[in-house]
């Protein structure tokens, strides 16, 4: 297995995590060990500094990256700010940028996130767009210097899977940097789809947080990406409208 | 991870994989490592003696266990001298039961698939059916002491996945046995899948046998089984029409 | 547009409803002159003769023909002797022939369906069988001398639609006698995809009885079906993986 | 039937026709007519002046309506260029906006698209904007001013009908303006589909114009529109995870 590679970093596990939902340190602890992720975002307006010391010892305790997000902005001066804050206080030019059009949705805003990220890009940050799924979109935030980008499948925490595989393809197919799943995963049937459609990686957080066993589905969610990501790289069989036996009975057994 | 008991033998598997279609013994050997199956089923009616000898030590150096099957039996009394042979051949009780209506489509026909069952449970053979995916016919098999119902996600052959999800849920809703998912697999996310919506195990060839890099897929299959099981244990999160933050902003921070 | 021939009636329209589940007779009515049927199927196990009777008058003042049915039979026993009761009091030889396996599931049960479609083939009945979308039973029940086959989108009452299209096309493509999409249509693209897949027929009830507004919906179907049977004979576009204009800019305008 | 009302003026057919990739100027007017449509786009870029008006002339003759569209325009300053270019030669400031960020995928660039809809709509324009599907960007489209948000199902000319329903829900359900399904209906149940989903309208061009019989299909759209514009307002049945008798058999008959 080829370790996934975003800003020069290598990392094996090609499961990002998020750390929202969940009931407890200790049970986001058991998930993202039996997730196995190596880079866990975490949205800097919901902490204050006490609480994300322990949040952040227990990722140094296991060498789980940090990909801040800014989670809760709604502009690209807000975003702007909250990467700023992110980038004094944990050290790092990575940022999970989001920039959200309204509470309701939760969708991105399409221009606000391209302001955004042309800023950020400027000023030195490393940007992870968090996007919707529109191929034209995910492009841009290419081309204006994103070292991943990462369409939703589905709108944040609705489980309803990847509604659009096309676009997932579309996208694929003309991407130069690594292209992320985030948000809409259910379960790990669609982070195995996720993975066969060519994404690079995925990244969800309710999925696991607010599932009945947090630590079972992370499991699972490793098993996923890892059967999507072989499934991709074996050639899976096409298609066909009729049936065909694997063991035809015709001329001489050919084994 | 709980064993999947079947006739009163426990597997840690819970992926059958057929022998069809592989292109040699040593192709045949890899995927079958690869994918960690204690089980695989031979098409009695292909191999010459000397052919399926080979074919059995292969299976027999890694104790994985021999499940005959009846491919390319069109009738109750074909399949029914196919088992015996078997029985006689391999000294196992187990038979995989196919009888098929046609070559073209390769599915099961019902009232003949039920004949059968009944002569061979009568005879004390421990039938493995494999079965379309009617909810009718699959509790049929299971009343007639069928140890194990293998329904269809697709014609065999084709690739195509799982074209009715909803049967196989009312078919593992009412079962007493273990619901294996058989034919119509083509990538890893069918497998998991299946298993997310109940099965108890996945049974597959062609997706294996004739993917570009059989003992790749085999391993892509294997996490696929596991990614599934799992998330079906885990408890997934419900489906929502609309957007959830995983991590709210209101309030105060609950971790 | 051509009429469906069956058993040498011609009618022109491809809409055959049921009546169970409608508030009165006068919605009934309505939703009748809204669909433009010129066949409704009519539960002979559940009608008093007094209340038939405003039933059959209803449809006779319209000229509707009546397909009695054998809702309710679990047996090919009790199929034949209702559908002895219905030649008896309608003086007709068609029956829908249904024979259920349960009340949970409605689904019908193959081996007893097929051996009811053999005797009343054999009785000199024309025979309209309701069976599930295994498109070898289909083909079964055609051999036997069935007159319309009539395979399930889902089961009875779900409004869930067609749950696997392929299995259509499958029937269609062998059959010799008219196919009719029966039961699980949901809504008017239900319906119109089913005559897109090839069927001759649609035939419903719980979609317009327990619409909302019957004579409304009694309207959606009328031309969802005509649209449906259209675009078939059209010959649509096909499908593609990319964009392709419908005004190209290149070269001359070819208008 | 309650006419479609767009800047104030009503139409009584829902569908909305493209005039590319046609055969011939006959063929264009038997589809025409059999579509019922009372609303035609033309590319303006597309027409020599000559060219231009024959197909005028057919349009008047019949008292279809002309929408000219600015297909080919790949940036905010050529849709406004070949705005006032169509506003000039039809006297109309009816535009259909397209702006396309590249001629693979012919996808919508939306910071152009949202650009030039406020710049024609500071113009006196009156804009329907062809949108990709994401509702963030719909939503935007209307409080510019767009008289009329024309969301795709699929890229142009793919006839893979509306890959994201969920999207076209979302829109239809925060939209004050009309809602145009426009760019990927392949076939009639793609268009019902889109207007049980709420849509008010849908355009198409491709699907007719190139089928095999574009005057039938045509027809077939004609049908399916009403379909689904008529099955919404008749309210569905629920979609049902269980079976349930459409002639129950327990207690007293209810008709």
């Amino acid at each position: 297995t080829e370790p996934l590679v975003i800003d020069g970093v290598a990392m094996c596990s090609r499961l990002i995590l998020g750390t929202g939902g969940i009931p407890s340190l200790d049970a986001l602890g058991a998930a993202l060990d039996a997730s196995g992720t190596e880079l866990t975002t975490v949205a800097m307006r919901r902490y204050s500094p006490g609480e994300a010391g322990s949040l952040f010892e227990l990722l140094s305790d296991r060498g789980i990256r940090i990909l801040p997000n800014t989670a809760g902005c709604f502009t690209a001066r807000e975003a702007l700010l909250t990467a700023e804050l992110a980038r004094e206080a944990l050290e790092t030019d990575w940022i999970k940028l989001e920039v959200i059009a309204d509470e309701t949705t939760l969708l991105p805003d399409a221009p606000e996130l391209l302001e955004a990220a042309e800023q950020l890009v400027t000023k030195g940050f490393k940007v992870f767009a968090y996007t919707n799924d529109d191929p034209v979109t995910a492009l841009r935030l290419e081309e204006l210097g994103c070292v991943a980008v990462m369409p939703l499948g589905a709108p944040i925490g609705t489980g309803l899977g990847i509604l659009n595989p096309h676009n997932i393809e579309l996208i694929v197919a003309r991407a130069g940097v690594p292209i992320v799943l985030d948000a809409g995963i259910g379960t790990a049937s669609d982070a195995a789809l996720a993975m066969e459609l060519g994404c690079d990686a995925v990244l969800l957080a309710t999925a696991v947080t607010r599932a009945h066993d947090p630590a079972r589905m992370g499991a699972a969610f490793r098993h996923a990406v890892a059967a999507g990501y072989l499934a991709r790289r074996a050639g899976r069989i096409p298609q066909r409208r009729h049936a065909l036996a694997s063991s035809p009975m015709e001329g001489r057994p050919d084994l």
